[in-house]
């Protein structure tokens, strides 16, 4: 029965269906991170407040700016696969849980950079982009190893090339956690450049 | 006329909409859980504070993976669906009335796990999944018996197998909550416990 | 020009992108209606607040069975139309922008049905309802007037149905809103009422 | 390596999936929008304080019927475009990044139009509105400048018009803007003049 059960699954759930799922929960996730965005007025002017709340911005855009690198990237991945199983479907919903707690430690930045507790914010902010990133692999290489899930017609030098560039994420996500340690604002600069140089690099400097 | 309506409405939602539709809400139940999610500071550092709120993390990624399974068998159950009437609609919105309900009782969990307070919200918490798995039994049993709205060209023994997988659930969840009347922290933990056993067994052991 | 960018959007916006764009709305609206439902917890214990806040979850499932209505209406619509226009497309936003209000009625009466404050928030939702209800009516009237926007195949019978059984609702609507000038709890039981009415009609009665 | 990966890009994410994407984010940022409308009800009834939220009416419904008109002002955009590029992708996802945060300045002006700090929340309302304007016309004039992903058989008087009616946009919301300097209100009634004009022109003098 188990064995049955198994291919109702994969006949209900193909890849564009998960997709479309994966791409409402980054749509939500990305839009959410609005409720987190907020000011501080007591004992001011909205517009000092204003100002003072930039963390709040650029906590915005990085997490933002990241998740839709993400989007983009989920895309590539399923360009290559043709198949689903089981377990495939249940990493891919452990890594949406991750994205989806994206919103968390970007408050948590936004609200205390400027502050003694910057160090765990972004610790978390850092541990949670790092365990996405995980994920993130952990997707990639089910699919890829052995060719488990991939398109019988799918080109063996781009899934190699995906296989390559995916290797080094979690270390440089896990790198730039640790810098928290030393200094939180160095660290949450460094997720911001992490996300710029992956669109600049993806998208100006691709031509050729 | 209202025979008339009827044919309208069948001809308005297809099963491929309502699938749409269900996934929408299962989607954004799963990405809302994070509002609910949160740290109370008051009177102690940050990173206290992060560590005291783990029934928070522990809440949000039962409630996650909870709904992401009932995405996963939504789908393997509309599989063998043919055609909706009404009646199947109005039970699927019934049920996806409890699917975005769950945020609610996440929160009371997260926030009352450690106190006093800890057997209300584990009792709202299982009877809304309780509830929840009664309604999803009462979606397929209106499908499946008689064939009402079984495709045509369905496995039979996949039915049955359906069926006879679907009869336990509402009585698991029961059971699960009542064990909330003893101690809190163990119905906590068979519900995640329930979740965890579904990803193994459909993921791992239906291998052969 | 103006001409011009008509046809440029008839192009872009069919009736399929109109009502998966819809159909978004009124998911979210609906999975958002769980945000307005809290308990009140101050100087009692967790199982007291919970009792007390019933009014909350009729609150919500009034609106949520009513918001599942709408869609299922939506396409019973959609299904008779083969053309949308901007008119058209304006109408459905300001209708969308009116479903997507009803959580902010919905948590007013969750707050305050108990209170002496009762008959400003059942008016509030009533006054929501009755909107809706009225832009409803205007998108189904400005298509079907003088066959506008409807299906060149359409059935003249199922149309004038729809017309037909669509003229009451906003006086019903109205009528209900009118209730809670006496009696607040009347008002909203004649709102979950409608809705049930609704669901029983059209889905029981109307076999034969 | 880099064109390998630009081109998975193209192949993973066509137009349609953009599409479905960017309505995903203004369905939830437009319904959001609800999240931060509220009353303030110390020392008054809920009537008075109802009454007194008129701004927050005001500034929903605006913020509600220009993210309708930008949806579907970028399927206009989008019946042109034949392909996408990474360059492209990433202004749209800047472009989505300001659309999804029109809910933050919205409840800055539903809570500060009445007040002395009325100017800085309808500052903060028009650079957001006019840094939307300004990343839509990037993302549409990246697309059409040479033609660079302009379908091959797309009208060039079609594209022209677009290009022209696109011009003004960031002026005019930059004005609107610069007007809140002196008068807040005279700025948010403006916002609003600008979006129903838009929706009359399109809808009710395109005809001939």
């Amino acid at each position: 029965m188990a064995a049955e059960r198994s291919r109702q699954g994969d006949g209900g759930i193909g890849t564009a269906r998960l997709e479309t799922f994966s791409d409402g929960v980054f749509a939500i996730a990305a839009t959410l991170l609005i409720i987190e965005v907020g000011v501080d007025e007591r004992g001011r002017s909205l517009s000092d407040a204003l100002l003072q709340a930039w963390p709040s911005y650029v906590a915005y855009a990085i997490s933002f700016l990241t998740i839709g690198i993400i989007w983009v990237n989920h895309h590539t991945v399923f360009a290559q696969i043709g198949a689903v199983d089981r377990a495939f479907l249940f990493i891919n919903i452990g890594f949406l849980m991750l994205v989806a707690f994206i919103p968390f430690p970007t408050e948590l930045v936004a609200a205390h950079l400027r502050e003694e507790d910057a160090r765990a914010a972004a610790l978390t902010y850092g541990l949670t982009l790092t365990g996405t990133a995980l994920l993130y692999s952990a997707l990639w290489f089910y699919a890829a190893l052995g060719g488990r899930l991939i398109r019988a017609d799918a080109d063996q030098r781009i899934v190699r090339g995906i296989s390559r560039s995916y290797l080094p994420g979690p270390w440089i996500y896990g790198g730039a956690t640790l810098v928290a340690l030393v200094s939180a604002t160095t660290s949450i600069v460094l997720f911001g450049a992490i996300a710029l140089f992956y669109v600049l690099e993806s998208s100006v400097f691709a031509r050729e």
